[in-house]
């Protein structure tokens, strides 16, 4: 068992988007990413997908919903088959919880897609 | 689709050691609770059991393994069938990640026994 410092983590990712992994439990990963600027628009069939945000802010468009705006310390569960976008204003970080194996830009494939995760320096 | 501030959630709740539950996705539970001072010994046959604090000091026990201490923006992943206690020194806030019906005492029933969460005002 090994603790993991979000400060040290964050302080190892030198990409936006990129997702890190943190930790796995019940089939599950804790993922840590920095954002800045816009990803893409994307939703997950299978895969619920919590967002806390631990720095910065990070603004979520729907399609069929109003943005969802949300500062540190704040967290929300965007449910499975929502097409959302995530939108650094401008830059955030945020942690992740969602099944393990879910890809960062879902049902898309594009230059943002990350398939292997790196760990933590944690 | 509503957010969850984490100072907002932590603000409703007034009983240490009674988590509170902030979402659910994927079988999964996002819980919150205040702690203070010693929990009880306890493990989860079937639940691996992530713990963040958010605020204060918690200090992990373990039979067969050194301490975890933990300070705010740190987290651990504690497998399950692992024999742990929780103690705040003196108080801390802490967010749990585990599956859903996971109860806060494992293997324990005692008077800090919550089987029926609340959930939190976020």
């Amino acid at each position: 068992m090994e603790k993991v410092s979000l400060a040290d983590a964050f302080a190892s990712i030198d990409e936006s988007w990129n997702p890190h992994l943190a930790g796995e439990l019940n089939g599950q990963a804790v993922k840590l990413a920095k954002a800045e600027d816009e990803f893409v628009w994307h939703s997950h069939a299978d895969a619920d997908e919590l967002f806390l945000v631990t720095a910065g802010r990070l603004r979520i468009e729907f399609r069929d919903d109003d943005d969802a705006v949300l500062d540190a310390g704040e967290l929300i569960v965007v449910p499975r088959d929502t097409e959302h976008r995530p939108v650094a204003e401008p830059e955030a970080e945020i942690l992740l919880f969602e099944p393990a194996g879910t890809r960062n830009t879902g049902d898309v494939e594009n230059e943002l897609t990350r398939e292997e995760l790196e760990r933590v320096d944690g």
